[in-house]
């Protein structure tokens, strides 16, 4: 089948990688229609992880065969992290954290840049009719915002600062603004805030907040400095989200941490449930970020296009 | 009157240290009975917060004026954080984190190892009659690791570990059991452990648990190598509580943080009236910690005494 795969250093396209091994009981062989590029496939071309294989975890497709009749010839999006099943994270809902688990297009896990994927029945998640293919590729990373409001209780009087206007940012700034509370969106382009400007969300380029002017603070920055920023920035018994992931280990000031009572949660990958609903609802608007599409064919220019500094999101056409 | 005082770099026993100006409408004027030195003490005879004065900020004693009558004559302790009163901070009851805050004995405040001291009514509790003076000096850190649970939800079936076994770490195991949580108190000091053990605490001096194996770290250990460590042993999803200070930056992972979405929760002073209940209920035992207790005269010594590695809580009798 066409796929995308990244082997030896090196990604490529080709007509003839091996078609995914015939499901067991409890998968589902997906046939893609579309598939997002994140800041992670970039990396694992990179060398992050040490990947080998076929990258791409945000998708949507059309099931073709599976052990459950209810998903059969329906559009899907799926989770990424498929668990072991038996272990005590798994037993207690916490599958995304199994210690044996593989990750579509990341870990141990052929992923969507490619014709068909197999992928757990338990990860599967219907794609109501009001949504269309190129929004329902968005749900993975909207997931991951809805991620914040999962974990930490926002107020609708709390202030809050949402650092970095790339994809996930400007998708974060839009999920933490319903909640009502009063948001900044602070970043480095004017037009790519604009984006969520446009939604009636306060922006900035020239963030020269004072100290002590957040309840919570989102780092969605990417960089390294963003964690001392995030820090400043934030109240005493305010709440620091890390969004991003960074190469650096980074010296941090435990002992301001502790004066301040400041905590800091790292958070990664969240509910489809409520990212679905949303783009049902149309509360939270993905559109303006598609940046580009290309077809499958043409996927390592898609790769070149998206690693662009500044690039919104790039979609394959599969 | 008499004092110790801290000044020039040195502590020096005085009995004639000016006795604190008349009170104003909102404080009290108390004669300090009895008072704890605690590792802050410690600190500031090293220079910590530049503080010249009197030191001192655990203590109990008798009120001999105050604009509130129902103080007057009673036994208080006191909350060492004083408010501005005007700011968000105060008038959001969080005076622990006014900015223009002075703090007994660590900031632009005498404190309690003298003869009389002065503090804002608001900050007084009155001492139950089932609460020695002893006892009472014990509240302010009680309520410090009281804090733990007013920041963040303990559930009787959490495996909780506590690291350190110096005075804070062996109040905080005390009050953590309390919720009937699966905990484990780590030092270094088995004579230390044996306190809680005696409590029916399970306590470990050879702490080689596996990676991933608590949902709550509380690092009372002091060190800068406890963070990693806590790291360590916190499961994904779990939490690190900071209760202790440490001088340096340290390099932190904060990657591993995001991945594995752990929670960091800075944890300082805490509330006095639930760290009264324990003591009146006896539910905390804090009368197998003090060491020694000395004259306020001998205070120089009392200071040697408890610097000294492994010291449990000195006390002076003013």
């Amino acid at each position: 089948m066409r796929a995308l795969v990244y082997q030896n250093n090196e990604l490529r396209f080709t007509r003839d990688h091996s078609v995914p091994t015939k499901p067991k009981y409890n998968e589902a062989l997906i046939r893609v229609t579309h598939a997002g590029i994140c800041g992670t496939d970039l990396e694992i071309t990179k060398g992050y992880m040490g990947f080998q294989g076929v990258p791409g975890h945000e998708f949507v497709g059309i099931v073709e065969s599976c052990g459950e009749e209810r998903f059969v010839g329906k559009r899907v999006v799926g989770e990424i992290n498929v668990g072991c099943g038996v272990c005590p994270s798994c037993l207690n809902r916490r599958r995304n954290h199994c210690p044996n688990r593989s990750v579509l297009g990341i870990l141990n896990k052929d992923g969507a840049f490619a014709e068909q994927l197999t992928l757990s029945n338990k990860n599967l998640h219907l794609v109501p009719d009001l949504v269309t293919d190129e929004e329902a590729v968005f749900v993975e990373p909207l997931a991951a915002a809805f991620e914040i409001t999962q974990q930490i209780p926002l107020r609708p009087t709390d202030k809050v600062c949402v650092m970095g206007d790339g994809r996930l940012g400007l998708l974060v700034s839009q999920v933490l603004a319903l909640t009502g509370c009063n948001l900044v969106a602070a970043g480095r382009y004017e037009e790519k805030l604009a984006i969520v400007k446009e939604r009636g969300i306060d922006t900035t380029c020239n963030p020269d907040f004072p100290q002590n002017e957040f309840d919570v603070v989102v780092d969605c920055s990417g960089s390294a400095a963003g964690f001392d920023l995030a820090r400043k920035w934030v109240k005493p018994r305010g709440t620091i989200v890390l969004k991003t992931t960074v190469a650096e280990r980074e010296a941090v000031d435990l002992n301001s941490l502790v004066i301040d009572e400041v905590t800091v949660v790292g958070s990664r990958c969240g509910p489809f449930a409520p990212a679905l609903r949303a783009l049902a609802m149309k509360s939270v608007d993905v559109r303006p970020l598609i940046e580009k599409t290309f077809p499958l064919e043409e996927g390592v220019e898609a790769f070149h296009y998206a690693s662009q500094k500044g690039a919104l999101k790039v979609l394959l056409r599969i």
